[in-house]
């Protein structure tokens, strides 16, 4: 199996997820500037999911970039990933259409989660599938963005029916350290090229 | 024709398709946890689709990897496979819906075997355009998978009528057996260049 | 501008117009086969469309690759192309909904119409931008069905107001004659290299 | 991070954005050609951020062809750019819904506003990735539309609560001035390698 339809593949889902999920915006009734009023919260939704499937994008990137064949157990894990992805924008818009309540709120943490669980268990599958002297491997040793987003996740999900706007904040947060883009796996693929 | 121009298709559609499928899912009205258990039907109906489409877009790939050039027939016969899967969302949201219901259980049926012949026609005509050594045709000798899976639609949509369960069973049996990724193609393709 | 990514960018609108069109097919309320029936004429529009977007994304592939360059004119050609056909949907509901009404079939004959000027418009540009030894120009020359449709699509347009149904049956008629695809550009591109 | 699945995923999301605004046009209820009539405005608005959308994917091509190499700070500029096209949509079916009212026409110029800015921005970062003898600095000295665009954007803003068909104009009048393509990036590159 080539990377690069893995690649073109994944490209287009994660382009359809982040694209009809701002489309799904509804249209306001009503002409007035006032009209929009009811749509920010839907709207800061959306912004913070857009931030969340750009960071997928970006890092999902940079993992394939350092995987060189792609075995059977590979194309099921992105799969499975691209799959929580997808639920990404049904999670956002219940958020969003009931202004954070309790129950929404950790749903989206959930899917969060499962993505993040997904994306660990394709890191490792990768791994496994280069052997000893794994380029990846090297590159995530002392991930800890990856090893703090569960556990802030799971954190976030059980506040959320105390007060959502602590699991809102950790969901801001995670995103904000993770838009530091990560630079890791670039470094270590320059070095062995030296 | 390029091979590349149609993989790109192919995966631009598929990928449509499958990411479309799970986008679908009603955002329910209310904001508890409960307001989520009636799409559970739903949301199993999709789970099991995706992986069909995953299935069928794992070995589409395989099989063009296969196949050197592009005849018009071939074309078409990919475009009318593309068409049998674009319908699966429409026979997944029926089913998912009517909650399993026996007619609806029946289409999902006549869908799979639709794409299962439609499959089955585009790669009799990649083996015929690749003449007397067609590596394809090594490679799927003792095909057992895509010999007994329209038999085993066929069982279901008639089931469906007396049990639609046994139907559910049988398209989760299928799906079951092809998860195993079909390495065959590759064997044959890394064979023939030792 | 690299002819590959006008070619992506075109496959990525057609795919997305042609899964979309068949994806819009309403689930029918009622979990019998009845329930089925009413949605027949719609789903043969879109078998008919299906057929139509198939036959321009194969040409649109073919006419591209006797194309070495994509100056601006070309490229803006190429979106009115994209234009046109991204109405097709739209006139593919009107009609279904309406069953062949008189005026949603004149409609999809207008929106086929220009389509085709709009291919014809593409393929002028791209043999203007080769100079007098376009390998294109050599193509097309005796392209019968090129010239032939757009007057069986003008013809089914006014009809329609008398009897729907020669509009339908001009416009299956016109994608029989295109489904045998165009070999003619191949043929001329084999001999040049030889 | 590779330039190729910069352009690819930008190529996707621009290709669905473009798409799905000419899709949600609505089939209109009832078969005569007077149901027709009140789709004209939403039609034309279509068209307009039709042809606004091709510019960006146009220049947004010519733009990456000079750019070498993609750091973390382009990637998220260019996602940033994508967010603010994939809101054109929706400002385009409000503005159309109410016949070209004030303050969706306003609205309309804020998306656009903010598309220019954050396509300004992206250019920005391409030219400081490249250095001082940065081939896109070269080429975009002198934009005087790049410059003028976001004044007339502006006062379309303003204006638009006195009068929106002075905005609308604007708009079309920015259009215009854009449809022909920009060759300065084209020129810089032949000269360089000449």
């Amino acid at each position: 199996m080539g990377k690069n339809r893995l690649e073109a593949f994944s490209d287009g889902v994660i382009a359809i997820i982040i694209t009809i999920m701002v489309l799904e915006m509804k249209v306001p009734h009503g002409d007035s500037l006032e009209a929009l009023a009811p749509l920010l919260p839907v709207f800061l939704c959306y912004v913070l999911s857009f931030v969340y499937l750009g960071i997928y994008w970006s890092n999902h990137h940079h993992m394939l970039h350092a995987c060189q064949k792609v075995t059977g157990s590979v194309l099921w894990a992105n799969l499975h990933l691209l799959f929580w992805l997808s639920l990404v924008p049904f999670a956002t818009g219940w958020m969003g259409e009931n202004h954070f309540a309790a129950a929404p709120s950790a749903i989206y943490g959930v899917v969060l989660l499962m993505a993040a669980i997904s994306y660990w268990i394709l890191q490792q599958l990768i791994i496994a599938s280069q052997g000893r002297d794994s380029l990846l491997k090297k590159a995530v040793r002392g991930d800890w963005k990856g090893k703090l987003s569960p556990v802030l996740y799971t954190i976030a999900i059980v506040l959320a029916f105390w007060s959502q706007w602590i699991s809102i904040g950790l969901y801001v947060f995670v995103a904000l350290i993770w838009l530091v883009p990560d630079r890791r796996i670039e470094r270590v693929l320059l070095s062995e090229n030296t």
